[in-house]
């Protein structure tokens, strides 16, 4: 095992009803806070009436900017900056998904950064120039991303044709409250794209070319067979709570650094190559990753690494075999089968993506060299597995 | 899944040659510490040696004060609470095992509190009393309570012969160095007794008689297969760094909430039944488990809890079979049999104890009502589990 540290102090309020407890919560950090949130979803469902009620009981004062797209943007993290300086906002308060609270993060931290956060920490990577940042927090909406409990952010530029991520624990949300029942009413194919994410979130730490790690992949088997149980439930049943609740718990669980810490390597691939993907056709993040995870199972399959996914074919799923690139080319297609079965598309063709893109997204994956750990993708590799996706 | 909340703040600082780190660790929250350990083993490894070095290099100021006993006592709580007071100490930081930690949190508490704690927050559980406590930080030198990643103590009295427990998020360590090195010395007996007792704490948060708690039980299977998988190779080859970090990290893993929040319920009868033994015997707490937990599972083993046998014997050792009944009688033999490969005692005899207390523990073990909830067991049941155990 790796050293590492673990330090997670996002405080998690689960359950139903634990927005009563926000303004008490936000109190402890601020007295003016930036509500930030994207469509009207949250004033269809009520939410939005009990944010402004609990933090109007502990007198919070609260500047709204509305309007965070699924692939949030540069441009809104600027203007939310602008407001936390000019009416000196004291927290950043995430309401929706992982869209949300990234782009809360990135208001978090331009707010009390001089430079500009997405060229020196998104682009240029400096991730050490950034020394603080306003506390966040977040009320989820969708279990998907794990944003709620990590210091990641992922944010969009149009304008340069790119899709950024950044990672600090400075901008891991203070609190999160996660009630299931706000994700009973996202319908099934968000629902279906969550539920990838989070197994793709899985997969990524999960395989890895070394044989350490035991722990780790224990417990993430355990959170991709939740995940795998209550996915078709919550998919079925949009109101199912366990369903819901487990699924949203193991999303937060899945990306906070318990399931990484201490592995000697973790893989994220394709999460490199599904970004240049939403960033070319701001396609949802779910369904690209479950498009391309199969494929770049199967590409990456070797003798190296045959085994992680002979440990993923019985632990998870309960295939076993005498031959072990049998059982991995078997649990390969059990993976596919899952997606289908949740109605997610399974080529690049089936969302109306052609090849004509795939150079420029090629190379702005491998920009910065080869991804991934379980083969080291070059430019050709990641040619050759999204033309296996078309 | 049940409302929770889980806000487990304990900073981690694992690997080989973490305490390098102790001294700006400290100095962020005191520059006057006690430290707290046991009997001379630590200085006999050097660690006390590196101790003080890195304390000295940041200027923090020392009292120590050694001898803690492996159940830790009440009087070496009251001569710890009198040195923080006496010397206004802002930090309690405890060198040694899971009885060195709890000693620390129950100095840390009885520092700051104006009454007695044995009384009113151990044997009255009058536990919203506690305020307030000094930080703990600690080195853990044998993984088995988890104790430095929660706030848990639990203390003996030994004129009232009495081993009490007491449980505040107040006394959860600000951070615990976890050094897989510094258990290589630890002997085959307490390596074992460790095992047993990470392995007692999850099946005392595993087994429960309702069917929610998936991800919990996923969670916890995955660390059980963890330490089965690795202790017999620590028990064999005492250097073996991965196996002991993978048993650390899952001792810490096991008791700190993860596996416990939003589970409709727990049991923790076997733990009210061996305070009870090592409060009348002064042995080792992981043999006392050793030694109930099979009969105690014989015992409770009925219609309504069967599918826990069931899950745990598929999913952590691969057992199955048409009959429910035989499938955990199985499994519980199994278990049996891998704390026998450990040389756990199987039975009291084993360890000198005969049945002349035997009316005190169960009168002990009960004396706020039932205890458990696989089977909530009585004076009776307890009487009939110690009697089998003999």
């Amino acid at each position: 095992m790796k050293n590492f540290i673990y330090d997670v102090p996002t405080r998690i309020l689960f359950g139903q009803g634990q927005v009563s407890n926000l303004g008490k919560e936000v109190k402890k950090h601020a007295s003016k806070v930036l509500l930030l949130y994207g469509k009207n979803s949250i004033k269809q469902s009520g939410l939005y009436d009990e944010v402004i009620k609990y933090l109007s009981e502990e007198n919070i004062d609260i500047i709204e900017l509305s309007g965070v797209d699924p692939n949030p943007r540069i441009e809104t993290v600027r203007k939310g900056a602008d407001l936390c300086r000019k009416f000196n906002l004291e927290l950043v308060l995430a309401v929706g998904g992982g869209s949300t609270i990234d782009c809360a993060k990135a208001i978090a931290a331009q707010a009390k950064y001089h430079g500009d956060v997405w060229k020196d920490l998104y682009v240029d990577k400096k991730v050490n120039l950034l020394t603080s940042a306003l506390p966040v927090a977040s009320i989820l909406t969708l279990a998907a991303t794990g944003s709620e409990m990590n210091g990641n952010t992922v944010i969009s530029n149009p304008a340069e044709n790119l899709k950024l991520g950044l990672g600090s624990s400075i901008l891991r949300p203070v609190f999160s409250i996660l009630d299931p029942t706000y994700t009973f009413s996202v319908n099934k194919y968000q629902t279906a794209a969550g539920i990838v994410d989070i197994m793709s979130h899985l997969f990524e730490q999960y395989f890895s070319p070394d044989k350490k790690g035991y722990l780790q992949a224990r417990v993430m088997e355990g959170l991709l067979k939740t995940v795998i149980h209550y996915g078709p439930i919550a998919f079925e049943n949009p109101t199912d709570y366990e369903a819901r609740a487990n699924i949203m718990w193991a999303s937060s669980l899945s990306l906070n650094g318990l399931t990484s810490v201490g592995k000697e390597s973790t893989d994220w691939a394709t999460h490199a190559m599904e970004h240049e993907l939403s960033a070319k056709y701001d396609i949802t993040h779910g369904v690209g990753l479950g498009i391309l995870t199969p494929y770049w199972m199967e590409y990456v399959l070797d003798i190296e690494n045959v085994h992680r996914f002979v440990e993923y074919a019985n632990n998870v799923w309960g295939i076993f075999g005498e031959d072990d690139f049998e059982v991995a080319r078997k649990v390969i297609r059990k993976t596919r089968e899952f997606f289908d079965s949740l109605d997610i598309p399974s080529t690049l063709t089936d969302i109306n993506i052609d090849s004509s893109k795939f150079e420029d997204m090629a190379t702005g994956a491998t920009r910065l060299g080869t991804i991934g750990t379980m083969k080291k993708l070059n430019y050709a590799d990641v040619l050759e597995i999204l033309t296996m996706s078309l």
